[in-house]
């Protein structure tokens, strides 16, 4: 079901700028790359604006952000929001500083990415410190699980409501909604938590999904974070006994560059709710 | 043929300072311990002095470039071309905004690097952008091919007259000139444009080259791109079928590691024009 | 004997606040990853002190540093020395610059240090440049080798009871010592110098162990710097030979990702001076 946006992807190649942190930047680059899309990636004010203008889509990653780079977003943001560009929001690290949360919120504020994706301690965060958001449930438990999947999935469509985003929480169960929708995945390897950035490279290529289907992108979103975590799942599949998490790392790109739709509706685990 | 070249970087183990995006940085200093060379990374305009004094090339790439880095280039450039030290120029993105064109123009006009390598849309941006350069056609094509090969060879060669440079126009087919010879090149696969960086460790590579063959830069600059390029076929022939553009690029560089002179002199598909 | 070391940090988890280098940090990452630690990067000054303070420890790396990434060391150094937690120093190319020199000693001078972990030519710049440094020998010799093995492992001492930390000066022969001890460790394999950033990776993992182990800080980093060494001999015995140095990074951190404490302690080439 989720393999035609992949499609998509590969059909009209979009180019996604990304201001996005140092540590993980290659791996995000090469991921752009393994759907079919191509990567730029630019985060000084003065360059900002005529990248993102050549491009379709702009990738906000606030993992080692900085003065400059914090310019850089909201200089990008303007001009794509501008141009109608889809803007994805990844607020890494929200609530572990308070320049993060508050950039986050900012951007937020300001930029209104179409896409906002975290993990559940990232996305809280925006929440509670938020003081936008009113009438959502902060509650929420620190991992979504079975137990409290429909608190969950209520927490997230009622923060996709008040922010008029696509909000994708990631882990070992990953939601992925708008106001009215809820996807619930379930792909994934548990080993993908001993990797650095495979959450930042989906957000480059969840942009690059969300460029290439305009038209859903709570769904084209859904299918970035399938396609990740079904790559994961391939991808550990291939490993020898002696090997781990860097060629794990390798392998789950690899995946990416070799899947097809077909491999994504054959391999997706997801519900609608 | 041009394995000679290469030898010359195994024995003589130049160091080579990289001024250079941090996207592909990690690949590029790979890259070039595995040629025998070794690479040294410094962008700060207080630190770029006596780093490249210990050198004996530098490496400049606009990729990511911000107002120190900039800075940087030209502090590190001028010191470089004071001491007889080789300059290539990587003008990643020139075209693609304002400050790239400019930049790159900037610190061919101040630096006179002797070596500038890029793609063909960069080499043309850097002509067309560039009112100090006259005489030279600009209305060359956008990707050099068997069709308008004669057109191409003869713009490489006239920019690199106009320049007193060595250049490279890297691609389908490449080509290295300078005003009086042009190598013609074939050497790769079309899967390395799925990998981000290897523009990038082909100029961290050439930059070696050069340095360690200063009696001809451009047959030192075409071994580099012949050893890049056919470490592109011999790291694709190890593909498995689940293995994608992640382990590829793994490969070029393992590949490039293992090259002596021999299998460049075997592997190298080369005319000179 | 070193195997204790290692299972402390994979039932502690520690996490670890890295201001490193961007030509190696996604290598950093994924090692500390490896060994069951967490990290997370940060430079910027107003971000630093938030970010240090949910941490267990703190890994100075002054490769590619800038006037930003020294304050941010400076404030997170005085944060991190504050709340007790340990911090490493890399002095990257120490000696090589007078910034890098300067500032690590200004960073030895201010934070004092738990941990100092260089290559020999580094940790001599250290000695020689530091004027705070008296009554140690800083004629020691290029290379730790079994022909000076005393006398550089005197040196060693008597810079860690100078500074009052433990010092690991790593080469082909590494040595870990404080005032009163040094480990001399001969795990390893020469191609690990055909790697860029297996000494910053080390220093990452240097970090956790620190942390885990606060009660013998110099065992801690001993078990570290054999860990590391016995990666790479377990990496090599695993490539291919068509493989080199960029697949060899990848087997050296799945090698780390599968030690456990009895294949360390099974490793480990160790002796007690």
């Amino acid at each position: 079901m989720l393999g035609r946006y992949l499609a998509r992807v590969r059909e009209t190649c979009p180019l996604v700028h990304n201001i996005t942190n140092y540590v993980t930047v290659n791996d995000v680059a090469n991921a752009i790359l393994a759907v079919g899309a191509s990567p730029i990636m630019s985060d000084e004010p003065a360059d900002v604006e005529d990248i993102t203008s050549i491009c379709g889509g702009l990738n906000l990653n606030i993992g080692t952000l900085n003065q400059r780079s914090i310019e850089g977003m909201h200089v990008a943001g303007r001009k794509a929001r501008e141009l109608g560009h889809k803007v994805l929001l990844d607020p890494v690290g929200a609530g572990a500083s308070r320049l993060r949360t508050s950039t986050a919120i900012d951007l937020m504020d300001e930029v209104h990415p179409d896409v906002i994706r975290g993990n559940v301690s990232e996305v809280k965060a925006l929440v509670l410190g938020s003081t936008t958001t009113r009438g959502v449930d902060a509650s929420a438990a620190d991992a979504v699980s079975d137990q409290n999947l429909d608190q969950m999935v209520a927490f997230v469509k009622s923060f996709a409501a008040d922010r008029g985003a696509t909000v994708a929480i990631t882990g070992a169960i990953d939601l992925v909604a708008d106001a009215d929708r809820c996807y619930v995945i379930r792909n994934g390897r548990p080993e993908m938590g001993s990797i650095t950035g495979t959450g930042c490279q989906l957000s480059g290529v969840a942009t690059a999904f969300a460029v290439a289907n305009p038209d859903d992108v709570t769904s084209a979103v859904a299918a970035a974070v399938a396609a990740m975590g079904l790559a994961g799942e391939i991808g550990y599949s291939h490993l020898a006994p002696y090997e781990g998490n860097s060629t794990l790392r390798n392998r789950i790109i690899d995946a990416l560059y070799n899947m097809d739709a077909q491999t994504l509706d054959g391999g997706e685990k997801v519900e609608l709710r």
